[in-house]
């Protein structure tokens, strides 16, 4: 179902989305009694975990060719850090730490993605000069049932957008945080068209894909982009796609089983 | 690939899985690259998240009639928390806190299941008079490639299970552990035949599914059963069937949406 709000000016954005909150909103999104039929197309496909890139494994066999049949959109990195991976429409998109975009071949290869078919449940406008992206979110957050994950996508004008992309990664790989201190490139958009594409991630899953919102941006002309660390709005369309669920398939690359994870492997029988 | 390995005695036992780990053992999994092709058959699927069950979320709306294309082999409960379940070879029961065993239908419904179509990568036998439970769980965990989630299944002789199921919960719900505070009731069973169904969890799913290992019983006579806090194996055949990934429904009981989970909605943006 999808529902289009009227543009609204600045002063009115947080109202009516506080008004939205409270009488129709949440009805936009799917009904969730009883359990859809088997449809894996509904769920949020995911290749490794986050614990294991921030470990280090930085190599991952899923070559994007095998993502056709798991999503159209979507966000994720590339093996050895070597880019921030933006899909949009089915379109694979790699922004570089020296600020080029590429196309993504059906033959590279990634060590963390997370994707879906995107289907928006819920449709609104924000039409203001400058709303912060914690705002933002905080309002979008606010106004969703708990405990789902969700795919989002934020289309339109962004007045200023502070992106990120790594530089690749030499072996032995070091931990995600070590690399990104010495090897994290920013790039500082101002007026640009673009599109955000990212998800709001449930705390249950904290160790699987990071909590919270999470986006990687790409401007309309493709040629910038990148991991999104600040951002503020100005005219755009906000997409909401609740997910029935996730997948995760585990890395196969060697690295993955000989990194230590918490692994769990060595504790005690459940007593809960 | 299955590998039958010789009983030995009990004085045999540590030293040759010690032997296992370092020359074949970890050799009978799959090999690991590349990523086959896709098949959510050899994937785990969960029906709502562990956090959920922990705050109270004891209704789901999931028929186990929709779990036959899910697996046929797997451990949950029920609504309410009404008994503890066992699957094995497609079989469903359900141990009642009374102690009876009754088959499930179809109809039924699950708040938390895990399940998984099983096939066994790797077979090996303990013959011993008695191996203790976390004895055991160690010497599994410590021959096991680390990182990766494992369905497991023990059929033999047991010398003692200690195993317990809960009265079914009334509303409003408590948590879980404030209900199973009173109102578990404990088996102690003796010198019994029959099943230990469950899972290895990798501990970056904490949240999501119990980590470490988590059994269901079922005695062969199909009297007595339930969710496992001890065992002591004599006779045993051991299967183990490493997962490629999992999958997770949201519950989608009315009740979900509204406990509160440390949702990840207040968050701030990702800034790793």
């Amino acid at each position: 179902m999808k529902k289009n709000l009227p543009d609204f000016s600045r002063h009115l954005l947080f109202p009516a989305l506080f008004l939205l909150t409270g009488f129709g909103w949440n009805g936009c999104s799917r009904k969730i009694e009883p359990v859809p039929e088997d449809d894996t197309l509904d769920f949020v496909y995911q290749y490794s975990v986050i614990s294991a890139l921030q470990a280090g494994v930085f190599d991952g066999n899923l070559p994007f060719g095998r993502l056709k049949t798991k999503g159209d959109f979507g966000l994720g990195t590339f093996n050895r850090l070597d880019g921030e991976l933006v899909i949009d429409q089915g379109n694979r998109y790699r922004v570089r730490f020296d600020g080029t975009v590429k196309d993504v071949s059906d033959l590279d290869t990634t060590s963390f993605v997370v994707v879906k078919f995107f289907k928006p449940d819920t449709t609104f406008t924000v039409n203001t000069p400058a709303t912060r992206l914690d705002s933002l979110q905080k309002q979008i957050a606010g106004a969703l049932p708990a405990n789902q994950l969700y795919a989002i996508r934020i289309k339109g004008r962004f007045p200023t957008v502070t992106a990120r992309a790594p530089a690749p990664a030499a072996k032995p790989f070091p931990t995600l945080t070590e690399h990104l201190m010495r090897n994290q490139y920013l790039f500082n958009l101002t007026n640009t068209s673009g599109v955000a594409v990212g998800f709001l991630v449930p705390k249950y899953m904290e160790k699987t894909n990071p909590p919270g919102f999470h986006f990687h941006y790409l401007s309309d002309d493709r040629k910038t982009g990148g991991h999104v660390l600040d951002l503020t709005a100005g005219s755009v369309v906000v997409e909401i796609d609740r997910a029935q669920g996730y997948i995760v398939e585990a890395n196969t690359h060697a690295g993955y089983n000989r990194v230590k994870l918490e692994s769990g492997n060595d504790s005690l029988p459940v007593s809960f």
